[in-house]
């Protein structure tokens, strides 16, 4: 069974080793990784960002569940290019897992970036844009989405010590992966 | 035809209201925009978030295609809600359009929030990850999901004014839209 790893993982100064580490990881559990970067891509081509869409689209059609790195990035919430893969993989009715390395939630973790106000109501950034309250760790679509299409978002008691390496709360994922991928298999 | 209109204007002040301007929009245009506040919610319910959750599904789901609203929200990039409803759409096989009402680049808006760095042939951000520099307005999979599966974001040569209740960048996407169902309608 393949599993797509979708995360910010892609960004990482050491973006392909820990991809191989992931994908490692995936086959200890019986399970096939499918990792962006190991989509062919020439960056040096006028259609680069193009190529790296198709290959993720291919790669995302052929794998029967997504592992989604929710960890916060560059913001108070999960990078966007994870988060549209997890919408894509819920709505083709793949399995959905999803990890955060940040324990917290949403509404404390915006409160780092702007002053949050409360009145008639609603609670709101510097901005007055209503902040979502509603208890969650990053915004509801993407926390439901695991709720119903796979498992609850898996996270640590303590944001983990090095938040981009650290693949704990990733293999929790992987094993729920190969639990709910094995019977279907041997169906 | 029915447009599910995305975007974090559902967290603004006047998000109802303005929510029933962009529905008068589509209505000029002989299109039914469906807007996540007309949802009926019991906020006040343990499960309120639940129910937005499986309210926006529902209407992704009736929806013939999504007009996005890409404006940064909260950081560098959009919303992740509606990005989130931008990858369920087009796996969908939905028609997408989007647009964002702030022109810039993606890389020019993170070196607003970091301080970006130029080495071993990266652009790279405080913590050393790798900023997206393809050129374009947002992450990749969200603008070329348009460009495959719609219509190229749609955004003003300025930053509006208004960023968040200027309509013109949107009326464009109605009109978009329109153009594209209408065929299909009276095939």
């Amino acid at each position: 069974m393949k599993v797509y790893l979708a995360g910010p993982d892609v960004f990482l100064p050491d973006a392909v080793e820990f991809g191989r580490r992931k994908v490692e990881l995936c086959a200890r559990y019986g399970l096939t990784g499918l990792y962006p970067l190991d989509n062919k891509i020439d960056l040096a081509a006028a259609d680069a960002s193009l190529q790296i869409f198709r290959g993720n689209e291919a790669m995302m059609n052929e794998a029967d569940a997504v592992i989604a790195n929710l960890t916060p990035f560059r913001g108070p919430g999960a990078d966007a290019g994870t988060v549209y893969e997890l919408g894509a993989m819920a709505a083709r009715g793949k399995l959905c897992l999803g990890y955060s390395n940040d324990p917290g939630l949403y509404a404390e973790r915006v409160a780092r970036f702007t002053e949050l106000k409360t009145g008639d109501g609603r609670l709101t950034d510097a901005q007055g844009l209503t902040v979502e309250n509603f208890g969650l760790a990053d915004n509801l679509m993407m926390i439901h989405a695991l709720d119903l299409h796979g498992c609850p978002l898996v996270a640590p008691r303590q944001a983990a010590e090095d938040i981009w390496h650290d693949l704990t709360s990733f293999e929790t994922c992987v094993r729920l992966a190969a639990e709910r991928l094995a019977p279907a298999a041997s169906r």
